[in-house]
């Protein structure tokens, strides 16, 4: 049996462009209760794109929440009435400009379910054309192609330091022959 | 050159018992200007425990912001003037019973620098001896023990879904011989 709590009211804190936070009241079956903010995230992509065996594309950009700039793999927010992968290849062509011949959903992964529903989708795209990109009006971007061992270096330099990215590098690093 | 921008004036729109929400209104070089939401959050503890070779410790519960159960590993939030590995076998001792005789940090992600400063620390606890947990009053956790075909299993399964346990179970599937 799932101990799922009753939620005895339920209060929204704030609303900004991406999340929304909300303040749920709760009561355990043995009566116990808890107070708990919970931030409300609409889903994101996040793109493994290999433009040969054993590469990835990455994006370095500035990223304000951590005071840094990140090399990472293409990533975004989901939009409403769009599939994962349209939504997945929409981001790395806005971020990018790589059009994907082929793309297949690797599986979605709750980014940090103690706090916040955020789900996030992985996606491989490959057999990659250029083009051009269109980021949004707060993205700076740099892209680049990495091997796996130029990215082991990037994380040992710290230069690669999220969670999506290093998902993404051990996923490539165990797919090759 | 990074291409930071500066911070006209911030906001705190938050104030919870695990985050804070601030909001920034910023202006790049080239003039143009965002106004970003940002999760603020003390940072967290991921315990890789191995209790014998192949195999890792995952505890259940049910998580409100997901509205579901998971297995998961052991985690927690950080707490001031603790060191990473001490606070990482507090959550482990906390959360499982289990007492670490070895361990070792094996890397620092953030787990979602787009919107939240939250950095995961990710730490190996070895040698373990199992003892009386003590978890938080809005725990409930199940203990358990799996090897890596049984949590490939709940992976496919969706039992496993969240980004932290991912990282791990790859990381002790390249790690064995």
């Amino acid at each position: 049996m799932e101990s799922r709590p009753q939620v005895i009211s339920s209060q929204e804190r704030f609303s900004g462009r991406v999340f929304r936070v909300r303040t749920d009241d709760v009561v355990f079956d043995d009566g116990a209760t808890a107070r708990l903010d919970i931030v409300e995230h609409p889903g994101s992509y996040a793109v493994i794109a290999t433009p040969s065996k054993n590469m990835l594309v990455l994006v370095k950009q500035y990223r304000h929440a951590v005071g840094r700039e990140l090399w990472e793999i293409p990533a975004g927010t989901a939009e409403p009435g769009e599939s994962v992968e349209a939504g997945a290849l929409r981001e790395l062509a806005e971020e990018t400009g790589y059009r994907a011949g082929a793309s297949q959903i690797i599986g979605s992964f709750y980014v940090t379910p103690g706090f916040c529903d955020e789900i996030m989708h992985f996606v491989h795209a490959d057999r990659l054309a250029a083009g051009e990109s269109s980021p949004d009006e707060d993205e700076r971007i740099v892209v680049q192609n990495f091997t796996i061992d130029e990215m082991q270096k990037l994380v040992r330099d710290g230069k690669i330091a999220d969670a999506k990215t290093l998902i993404a590098l051990m996923w490539l690093h165990a797919s090759r022959e």
